[in-house]
């Protein structure tokens, strides 16, 4: 199997370098091959602007969904972009990995997102028409790869519990799940979350490792989130309401976005 | 009042533009004060790293938290972090402007928050002790101050909805008005969010702009979204678990940490 892990931190003796250096032994142990985009240290231009489309003409309305999508078709995308869209085509599970700032991703791992996820390679795929939005949510590009999140937290594990604080944390990692790595296809992996980073005693740590360790052999085998694919009939076109008949009816929020389970 | 509207958008021609020039029209025609920090016009540096803490000695690990307070105690932040800083200080109210990418802000955006945001300004502010975790959640350096985003979607409006395939809006932007604006103090008000940025008519431009000049008159009074304060006693500790005997029993999810509606 082929494995990308796309690493945002910015410190090589960190707990994060620590962690990917661990899964990187234990999958090249299976028999994998690994291959890490180190953000921080290829100096990844994080902010999508008009140096990205030098097609477009300079006095030109700078329409990112646009721009990109007849970069795309062009082949005209900058050589950064592409070489990533490369490996993510490579790859057979893509790593997404992160210390969690501000409850989200650190800015120049959505920046590699912004830049990288171009129309018509991760949005603006496949048909419109009356019965289908388009291959997303469940289909696209990355159809048949798999994700997951890698993630470190300063926080304690109970404030991101499910009545904790700073809200679950399945629930302020969906819009990353489901928004950035379901929409283009990926079958999502739960997310692997080590919390209190910043006191992690070394007993803690190889605790930590070592849970890494069985996570990257169960890497294709675990099952992952049971998202509804989007055009499996779940949802109402065009409003992509989830039908009424199903169940959680009249809730909301994003569990009733998974599926049933039997 | 004084306003401090920051804004991401790379394009001086975008409805973003458009409705940040309305937005700063009715404010000054209401006789306010109005700052704008122009994230991509000012070449904002998106990304944290090293260069941003010039006491850290060169080989000394760096550790985001730590090295970020340690300037902010010296006096040490770089110039464009102080020049915001200090306009969050100035400001009464503070606007968020971007377009939603992938579900969240662009990375020009997010970078603006992991660099303004420092240790000791936004975080890690107060007593921590048996009886209170710092000044956060409705307490800090953003205490008596207003926050709210101003969102624009390029997709539409059912898909945010309650049942919405992409997730309710405002579960989506939880992280961001919960976590990032809540966080260090400020009262958030509900956000204004424009659908379909890409396919708006002229006549539904002028409508929108209407609206936001209505938004914008009752930046003072309208009402903030009802979060749990986190000292007020709703919270456990250390666990800051909602109190079990509080309603939503046995519920979880981004809602429970809204007040009970009377």
């Amino acid at each position: 199997m082929n494995v990308l892990i796309v690493f945002a931190h910015p410190e090589g003796k960190s707990l994060n370098a620590a962690l990917r250096d661990t899964a990187i032994d234990e999958l090249k142990a299976q028999g994998h091959e690994v291959r890490v985009s180190d953000l921080y240290a290829d100096s990844w231009k994080a902010v999508v602007d008009r140096n990205d489309f030098p097609i477009l003409a300079p006095d030109e309305r700078l329409r990112v969904p646009s721009a990109s999508g007849r970069a795309l078709a062009a082949d005209s995308l900058t050589a950064d972009v592409k070489a990533e869209q490369e490996k993510m085509l490579w790859a057979d599970t893509v790593i997404l990995q992160f210390p969690l700032w501000w409850f989200t991703m650190p800015a120049i791992l959505k920046g590699w997102v912004d830049r990288v996820f171009a129309y018509g390679f991760a949005y603006g795929v496949g048909d419109h028409n009356d019965t289908r939005w388009g291959d997303r949510y469940g289909e696209g590009t990355m159809d048949g790869k798999r994700a997951m999140l890698l993630v470190t937290t300063g926080g304690w594990e109970p404030h991101y519990s499910d009545r904790g604080i700073n809200g679950p944390i399945d629930d302020l990692l969906f819009p990353i799940n489901h928004g950035i790595l379901f929409y283009p296809g990926f079958d999502v992996l739960p997310s692997f979350v080590t919390y209190q980073a910043d006191r992690l005693s070394p007993d803690n740590f190889e605790a930590e490792a070592e849970r890494l360790r069985d996570r990257m052999r169960s890497l294709e085998t675990i099952r992952p989130i049971p998202y509804r694919r989007q055009n499996d009939g779940d949802y109402l076109m065009p409003s992509m309401k989830l039908r009424p008949e199903l169940n959680h009816a009249g809730e909301s929020g994003f569990s009733i976005h998974l599926q049933e389970q039997d």
